[in-house]
């Protein structure tokens, strides 16, 4: 998962996009890159860290220009390198950068392709900078001097043709203008706005309708499945659906935990269908668990507050912070002649004994992954005192790898595959617990928008959407996590990008 | 504010108060250090910025020794410079360095006297360096080669005679030990508890109990006012009262504002004291506002959640999450030829308009001190559509400056400072405004423990309890600050820590 | 002026790529750079400083492979930007990365080309940029999935064909091989050899000899103007002459000042080259002073010391270090409300009187270029107690600016641009002044071969030997440097380079 | 070695203290410190590195004050880390800090006393800390709450009384001023001067003339033998000798190796010591080698290069640089996987073959310490074709350690030590060898100044002219080198200075 932005703007645009970046940092913690441009020449910053980090006042001050894009990095799975940090470039044709949130199934294959028709050299093992040269290769084609919207959209609709995967991208063509993409199922989001200044109107592109709201823009809609937005330097705004084949299917898990509360993503607010995976939660435990017995509902810190509220609403019962995060966890530093200790989720979060001692609590997630936090949350809930631990999952058992750009665990890492509810709760040492049904958690999406049918669940139920991807693609790419994860003691860090020092 | 951490332990304690200090680092994100010890050298690190930006695996590999203390600073109120950061260091007698929270009132008159007893140069204008100079000149007046727990003590003793104001200080006697004092008023925390490990019993000593808790350490128990903990490096503890004048009067803000919910306090449970600010904040709302028509009660993220989640429940009103708390702000840059905007409160909070529109919305905060951000917050608020905003404080009404070690901006900065209730809620644009009675305030924290019998509450009653701070002393502070501010332009960091690179 | 070198090994050549850049370091101390390729993967570093400032350990160990080319870049005449740092890379074809040394003549009229032919994107002021460009250009028109020496060497003869001015350059071409090669005039210098080595043979391209020589490297020869050589990564040495119109003329200012008197350049030693401008200037002298009187030769530190030494030789005077170099320049900083102060020759110089005092002096230079320095170091002899100061220069009066590559000031800041020996001497405080002549010089050069019949000596003739340098283009070369120098202020690192942070 | 420097001036003294420690950078380059003092408040920087690498326009900034001192560190012998950069503080009497040159050899025995006397604790191994204290405590003996210039004498002359071994040193005291000092032998040199200035006389103190000349100061004298020079921080000199049993001894290695040759030491000008000490060489050679057949004098560059010019006129044989040093030397890295490789003298020297080819060569060093590097050129000389290779060193045999300061191999690392000239010679490789006798080499320098009757030659003859070190004490420092060569694969840089980051 990342953060993209791009801004067309009236003036220097580098402070608008930092700000974008630091409302997306969310979405990636790993790595941080702006790019501008004035008078066709670009201006690059990009390195890992976060956003705060990475932009100094001396690389502020070179990134000039009306015109720029962003993005934040998170590890992608399949992904063994960590050391790629966005926007990527490429000088053939025109100049372009582009900044990618997603994941493309087909990587191989297209790079393959690349090479032989265009002998283009991919320098890294991101699927971005793969996606970048299959866009500038179809813009090149038209080999026009000075391309239009219509140049823009073909080499976006012969992008869709031959790229597989989930991908919402942000281009920007060195001195024409700044284009977004989103794939024909919709998979990751990403939405486009404008505000109005003394100079003019301006407009941006961005993951999550947030950053709109921050920056004072205005949310003029998503991008369907398949559609481009393309905005002229010169603030000409332009549209077109270029799929022929696309439909609805994004990706629920934005909704689960990606994305911020506060977003609007395909016309559903996520703090409302947040509120609303609560309640059905709640029926669901009242329907099974009549007789409950719970004295507290305690939210893990922070994403599933928003829903344990509203549990413990339905339930009736008390809604306690019982967890409080500590919020700035340092590292453990490996003292010569010392083992590596792991951090404990004990220097994450620290139990308020009162909340616990003597009662039946509720502790609620927004999911469970490997399991291996929630058995050790459990643990702290009885020394604490708790007379019974119950555990509610907000979303349904998670058991199967997102290939779509989400970093999740190959499957034999989630605690959940191949495993029923009760042998869960018994491995992570709950009294009992509820995972929400997949049919609600899509329920509770769908109220904010009925027109979208249909979604990518496929952590939940193994079905993905894209139709490409099947054992011999999971095998592959479980193979490549493990691969990085055995090199990475002594290859981790070995990859300098070429754009980077 | 500050927060202090000193460890006499079995192996090296530097991995040990690095993770106290980011359990801590709430109390001061401004500077942060560590000294250790071992066979008789010390071994420091201090910087500015947070503690996991100031500790490199460079530094930690230097920071040997079983014993250390650590700190991590907040800028104190009535000092001028921001460039100090502790511990300090004194190399006669013993080498001594010490970690302080709090203020000295009588500062000037102990820094003339240092030097002119003892010839002693203070090169900063922090009072720890005269605390640590008072200090070290008493316990070389024991004039002792080797000195014991009764030297320690008696310096102590001499320092409560010597000094005035809010200290919790933790000192470390090269080779020797580490004390812990408190001041004779208690007005600042500071807690001890231990931990049984392989290689024997551990000490620490720190200003909060839940670094206590997070680094598996049980609290033995709060320092009492003008006490001192004495730990040898071979680990036997000695206590002593080393005042003859002491009695309790603790900062009540702690429990208001500074302490994590998760800290015990002088007995006091600070969660346990805010559900009840909520409470009896209630109550008062009940009583005062009986037709309230509140629809929904909203934080202001993060303090003021405890006490808002239980003023929700007196009140029979839903509890919502109406603000989202942007976790990563970012700076703004100055670009050549632009002039510095200010980081508005959109930056920081994004308001969920679902939450507010043609609702009553109660919000609620932990106290108001200048009321600007309180204000924009209100106009969010409005902008989001709320039919009527209220707003209460689970504080009484600040209005007056704290001279013990808060940085509190000086009285004619308060917005109640001589203004009333209905004033202030006029000027922050609130349809009304309650704030919490002093009386139920300190009720709210004594019912955690009722031998408590006073609270430092000057900075909504203008009573210190240190009984030396007169008109002629807060006019001398305000205009330092004026000064301090005035001068921040072109000399702010014109000062090198003698210590410091 | 530039140093650049290129290695095919057998094992890493990082650490040899490193260690030949601090030997050609004396050839640009701006910036550094060294890329490798392993397995189809390029490792790039590249930054503003010496060799020894920019490459870190951490650096080092992800710059793996057994190929690769490195840069010490000197800031060349024409660009009015700092902030390039070689190498550059291009993705397509195959990605090529190259460096280079020299200067274009033609680089707008290419630029403008490669944009029209290719849509390619160049983003620096660099010509080394468009210099890769038109290669990279050049070799795609093959079109080859793998090109083998002969598209490397059809490549190379278009570029010939092409580009106009002086230029040596190495490229590496990912997963194939490297290939350097040299102006069809052989202005600036470039050398090939070889050395054995438990795993096979390994060869080096490398501005200067001398780089071969301190790595154990076996000069095989100079390439030839023209020539091309192409190393295949499993160590097939190819070479070809590609120019059909190439012809001998190598810059004579190497020999003069730029180069390492160790080096063997087009056949000539350096060193001995300097030896015989001394032994030539010595008989000028006695033909032109025949009763000098000179008491002693004081050569100016450090390149002129070779050719001082002869010259007192042959004139049977002694030879003395008058000069003692500060060897340890630091910075001269501007504190608040100070204006910039100029660093003297004082601080670079120091004269040891004894060696002056009641004496007649010659003093001896390479050159004079703009003659300031010069100036300030015949007032520092007289200063130092000097009966007369004599001064002579091993070149002839440089009059007019080089276009090749070399960092000259524009003509009318030369000092001799249109005036006499005399005229020069009076403006620069000498008692006397001799130049060398030009036909001496070349002789002096021309007697370590034979072979070769003309060189550049534009600077000293203003005859360029590329035949298209006309008035017009010195203009705007003249324009340019202008235009740099007052914008420098507010722009001069306003530019981020696409490849670094 | 190392290198001080302390002024008192009319405005920031930050500049022309930066400018004085790179004048003395050759005295040490491992570390630099400034302190300077602005009403009554320090500023101080120090750290690792090259004086151009320690401070950046951000400390200069900081750096205020019309007086301060400076430091340039090289290793001391007899010190076992490498981590404490200078000048120290004590901030006990008034804040004192120093800058120190030299060693001292009762460290252990005044480290003792100044506890048990002050308790006052030594945090480094530097004897500069201890002698720092040493003069701290002896000045607050004096008990003035104001200093004046007895009581600044009063302390010089116990720290003579107290300390062994060689000494410069330079200190300030806080808001009063800078006192310099030299040991009662005047082993180490230390000079001072002055200058006019449209403000008043301004006046420095520094380890070598050339600072003062290089500033446009006007060297005064060197410091007598233990005498004291005071300059109050309103400009008024006072000296004072201030040892009973000062008698001349300076260290003569400064005038063979040490210093810079365009510096006055105890008024004999180094470069002409030198001139020499070629000629005697010269006249030894006539004499026991009257048919030498020497073709040509090669020096080592950089420090013989003047006794090898007026060796060669003295032979009537030619003299050549026949090797030319890499001034840009870089690091070694350590690849995984990978032993270190020791940088060999290849990459210091290059040897330009013409000079050696068939010729006896004479080559010229200033001294032997170890010998390795000596056979490896010699052993390049026969490389580059040399028919035999004859050596000669400006200075006798090597054959004791130094304790005053000079980092200086134990005993038996020194190649000459219990060998004779023919044994040194066999092991070198050199075809002859002929050394300076020490009655040549003390002529050499004495001809400058007769009034120094006596030189410390201790590595020369084993002649410790402070008549206190015993076989005991060289036996013991030895073992302390030993110890420290030992354990620096793990503890090197396990030490961080209090005063550092």
């Amino acid at each position: 998962m990342c953060g993209i932005v791009g801004i067309v703007g009236k003036s220097n645009v580098n402070q608008a996009l930092y700000d974008a970046l630091t409302v997306l940092q969310h979405r990636g913690q790993d790595a941080a890159g702006i790019v501008t441009c004035d008078s066709g020449r670009l201006f690059l910053r990009k390195d890992n860290g976060l956003v705060r980090d990475v932009f100094h006042q001396r690389h502020m001050q070179r990134l000039i220009g009306n015109m720029g894009i962003g993005h934040v990095r998170y590890p992608t799975a399949g992904s063994s390198s960590s050391a790629e940090a966005q926007p990527f470039y490429v000088n053939s044709p025109y100049g372009i950068t582009l900044a990618h949130n997603g994941n493309l199934t087909n990587v191989e294959q297209l790079s393959r392709e690349i090479y032989e028709a265009d002998l283009r050299h991919v320098n890294t093992n991101s699927d971005s900078e793969v996606l970048l040269n299959v866009f500038a290769h179809e813009l090149a084609g038209g080999g026009k001097l000075r391309p239009n919207q219509d140049d823009i959209f073909n080499a976006v609709r012969a992008v869709h043709n031959r790229c597989r995967g989930g991908y919402a991208a942000i281009a920007m063509i060195t001195g024409y203008g700044v284009v977004g993409f989103r794939d024909p199922n919709g998979i990751r989001p990403i939405v486009f706005g404008k505000r109005d200044t003394e100079h003019g109107v301006e407009y941006m592109i961005a993951s999550e309708s947030v950053a709109l709201d921050v920056l004072g823009f205005e949310l003029i809609r998503d991008l369907e499945p398949g559609e481009a937005v393309y905005i002229t330097n010169d603030g000409q705004l332009h549209t077109l659906q270029c799929a022929t084949n696309g439909h609805y299917a994004p990706c629920i898990f934005e909704h689960v935990y990606l994305a911020r509360p506060d977003s609007m993503i395909d016309g559903v607010l996520v703090y409302k269908a947040r509120l609303r995976m609560g309640e059905k939660l709640a029926e669901k435990i009242l329907r099974e668990r009549p007789d409950h017995g719970i004295d507290v509902v305690i939210p893990i810190p922070d994403t599933s507050r928003t829903s344990a509220v509203e549990l413990a609403n339905h339930l009736g019962v008390k809604f306690r912070e019982g967890f409080v995060k500590n919020r700035y966890i340092g590292r453990t530093f490996i003292m010569p002649g010392q083992a590596a200790r792991k951090k404990s989720v004990r220097q994450k979060l620290n139990a308020i004994e009162l909340e616990f001692r003597g009662k039946n609590v509720m502790l609620v997630d927004d999911s469970i992954v490997r399991g291996t936090t929630c058995k050790q949350i459990i643990q702290m809930a009885r020394e604490a005192g708790a007379k019974n631990v119950y555990f509610c999952s907000a979303a349904p058992a998670v058991r199967y790898p997102n290939v779509y750009g989400i970093d999740m665990p190959s499957a034999h890492e989630l605690i959940a595959h191949g495993r029923t509810t009760e042998e869960v709760a018994e491995l992570i040492g709950a009294d009992w617990l509820i995972y929400q049904d997949l049919e609600d958690l899509v329920e509770a999406v769908r109220e904010g928008n009925p027109n979208i049918t249909e979604f990518d669940c496929s952590v939940f139920d193994g079905k993905y959407v894209t139709g490409d991807v099947n054992e011999a693609y999971l095998g592959k790419i479980e193979q490549a996590r493990n691969d990085a994860a055995m090199s990475q003691g002594n290859v981790a860090s070995a990859i300098i990008d070429l754009h980077n020092n």
